[in-house]
């Protein structure tokens, strides 16, 4: 069993942990782009799990809480920790980015401000998904998304689901999900989005304006979007979709570079983002979505997998039939 | 001669008019981008004039007032113009971009509000630039610079000078200009850039560490990065060149697309902005920093040549050894 | 009737108008502040009405349109107008604001794009109910709240339970009213808050621990507090019930000076900021949020009366048992 | 000596320290506002030193480094710290701040981050200015100040000057120095200034007048005002003196509650900010700004007295007569 490092950490027993696209990249390929496998890694980092021990100087938790899980550790020495954004601290402590092992283990130290208490009545399950909604929050803000506005959404896995739901929740008026995989269009529908578009040329103009037809949205262009595809096309699309003075935000991983319409950024001045992991105050309001249900996690979970069956759980994301796959355990929730 | 349109427009005679490289592309090729010209056009946009008739509710002017002129006019009801982003107005008349003629003619009809009144210690000549200058400033605004930055500034023609000089006001303490031509380094040298880069590699990882060496800048790379050459690899080198949460700006104009580091502006959280023209306030500071000489954009002037010469103008700039060629007249100064 | 001064005009029937505490008070006292009547003075800035007339570059509407009429022309050219701060304008043309008449007359000419067109579901009366929703809007933007925020309205007339509604628009996961009459309070709680206060005591320090223990926001502070009571303990307590870092909105009229707890303000980081009218795209987010149901204006109405009774409704307003008064009329609706 | 607590301190041997008005304040009162003294405690919070120690984890710095120091040790845990607003965190741990000792003292220990290598050009007691310097960059932050703008300063002590040079290095074209004390405003106009006023009136809305027309800035107002006087007049005649849409910062400390115009605030969209102490970025931009000469703090320096003559300092500062008195020691500069 693992111990503390410092007495601001906690011990965690770790009972659910949901299995996400990178996981399978990096059981197939050994690596994402720069970041390769060199030697055998725990993976997973969407974790809940309860406290078993809390260190010297630990005052907000207490052995048996149930936690959601920040898997990253900033150094909070640098200027990036000091300003405010941590999530870019050049020594941050990732979970299952090599050489940091993950969280699909029996125990985890956390420090005890990255473990968010879930209420009552916040199941474990629902607390494992805390950790896309987050990725999802952090695009969502990147987006400058405010009630009113509209917004479009490439891509309906699970991020880019959430992406949708937190765009609601942030008061967007019109929400268009795009993916190319009907069936995922037909769950966007029911989950968040006002408006779905299934992409049917290559042109990416032709595209964008057949993204407004569908979202009813003029020919102005929309106020945000996001891509959550890491597609070339979709990235190609999302620029010419985009209304002047508007918002782009990237957030799916994808090629390390495309053909990009610069000129179309240049000169209706879009500004574009990069989002990247999740930062101060994501995870907080996160757990605020969940409890008051205004982002309905639970509606992502397929199914449930156990410990022992991890790779088959692996083998089901990949395949793409699931949204969100879980696996449980290795330890028994105690409550 | 030219009627008032409104009585808060004003009417004045052109003195002095600059001679850019947009001018000289349309010149030559008969259009930029989607831009084509479909009937002979009357060219310019950098120009200053004096006064000669002011409307029926003008009372911030009076003839014989010596005024840089704003040469685009916004259509004051639409959602940009009400929001204070007028530039990106859809139903914006600009000077010399099809169909509306230009100001390199003499006499001009313009909205009061967009002339400015040069103080008796500025001359026309300098009032003729600050059009390029509130170029420059709008797209150092977009990258957010303030005391203590750094900043890449690639290309060193007049607007990429330029912009070195704005962010020098903006307080940044460190600004490195990139540019292949060892000529146009030295005059950046001395006109406001700290240091200078001469890119030498053909791979944008390559050049991004030479140029961040070049001025003094560390690994972790620059506040912000500008480009103001709108070539491909400046762009790349840029995303490269810049630090994790940085801003890259896109001020120059160059193809439709560009082969774009999309990932590193996602994992470094970058913030990647359109530079568009001008807008609110921007042409108030040109006239600020002019007159305060802070930016001291008379040592741009290569050479004034007689309005009857204009197509001698234009060849110069297109030979690429002068900066900024002004064109005398057709009006002669009456003070 | 009156004639159209701009091509850019419309002329407007105007069939309902709301009561607002100012036109009481102009009513009774004959001015507010700085601000007195020198000579019979139409009133009335709560309008909605139907277009009659349109000039000759309007494209947007035509006769027949039903729309909310947002009461207040600026001049579109100074330095508060051409940056997006239209409300900030020193030459603004406001209804009812002396010397200018107000809307509750037969016929009103307004801007075409200060004319907002009502959605075939929502009602003129709604419609009438846009104006004191974009002062709440305003009021809300200025306070930054987002989802996840808590926030503390005092004053629980029509602005502040509008204000608490389109706090909830925004996000907020807490919204507490304030107020001194238990029964608005028993409205607001079925309007929008999630919880509402009646302070007991003098001292302001304890009101706001009365406040935020009522609001179950614990010792820290609200994120943002919006005084729509201007009532000097009111703005007293914001002060100390605001967190560290937090926002204070003043949109409430009261004494031109109370007595201020700048050391709170200071040591605290408080933002404070004022809040007056409504600018760039309040109203256009006021008919959506009308739309789409989210701010439910129209159990605000607490009765309508004839405008030969107009009187009456100004008396019901200054009687304060009635949340919000409208005038029918003086022209009927056409469909 | 003092032990290191984490392996990311350092021991520092203290060589200069500047006497602030709040250490005579409580040398006389002892205590300020809320903060009293219950048992003796070590002064001075504006300090330089030299590294004697670093902590195992400390790789920036080495034993014979020449620091300043940010004297204040934030929690690093809370929303206030994650969200880079450490100046607001509840556990900070600051120095001469009751109940944890000062800097005046032989050895002290700092966090590694929390101390700014000296360039080899810029001295020890130039880097004990660092500390007051650090409170007007955050005041003239969030004073948001760009190049072109107005700012008027209430008070030219120590913190008003500086207010004033910092004010500048942000690109202010105008900057009024306010102050009662005709000698304090001599030396204002020589240090960085561009206007004076000595107000005469008791009347804040006349005193705004003559400081607008000294300023020569018109009837508008200033973009910006700062309060670094903490007096009731000066600010009722900031809210005056600033324009619509303006922002007025209050950085003095004075007494709890002033009468305060809150209308004035409320119609003119004044924000208002309170600024406390320094946070993430301002000590390493007044690094900068000593380092190359923009802000020259080596000329507030009256005088300086060795460390067994502290007390005399302290009667120096509070006579009024100097503007900073630096006590040398108690350990000599080793080099």
């Amino acid at each position: 069993m693992p111990k503390l490092e410092s007495p601001q950490d906690v011990l965690l027993a770790i009972n659910y942990t949901g299995v996400c696209g990178s996981d399978v990249h990096f059981y197939r390929h050994g690596g994402i782009g720069a970041s390769s496998i060199q030697a055998p890694l725990v993976m997973g980092h969407e974790s809940a799990g309860t406290v078993v021990q809390v260190g010297s100087k630990v005052t907000s938790l207490v052995p048996g809480d149930r936690v959601a899980i920040e898997p990253g550790f900033p150094c909070r020495h640098c200027e990036a920790c000091l300003s405010g954004k941590y999530n870019l601290c050049e020594k941050m402590v990732f979970a299952a980015s090599p050489p940091f092992h993950g969280t699909l283990t029996g125990f985890f130290v956390a420090a005890h401000d990255f473990c968010y208490k879930l209420p009552d009545h916040v199941t474990l399950p629902e607390g494992a998904l805390a950790e896309p909604l987050a990725i999802a929050i952090h695009a969502v803000r990147q987006a400058e998304i405010t009630p009113g506005t509209s917004v479009i959404v490439f891509g309906a896995g699970p991020v880019g689901l959430l992406c949708a739901s937190v765009a609601r929740a942030y008061g967007a008026t019109t929400v268009v999900s795009v993916d190319i995989v009907p069936a995922k269009l037909e769950v966007a529908k029911v989950f968040a989005s006002t408006h779905v578009a299934l992409p049917e040329s290559k042109d990416p103009l032709q595209n964008a304006k057949n993204i407004l037809r569908a979202g009813e949205l003029g020919s102005s262009g929309a106020d945000a979007v996001i891509d959550a595809s890491g597609v070339e096309i979709s990235i190609q699309t999302a620029l010419h979709a985009v209304r002047r003075g508007g918002t782009f935000v990237q957030v799916g991983m994808g090629k390390s570079t495309v053909d990009f319409p610069i000129m179309a950024m240049c000169m209706k001045e879009v500004t574009a983002k990069g989002s990247f992991r999740y930062g101060s105050g994501d995870f907080k309001l996160a757990m605020d979505l969940i409890s008051t249900g205004k982002v309905k996690v639970r509606d992502l979970i397929t199914g449930t997998v156990p410990f022992r069956a991890a790779e088959e759980a692996i083998r089901k994301v990949s395949g793409g039939s699931a949204i969100k796959i879980l696996i449980a355990g290795p330890n028994e929730p105690v409550n």
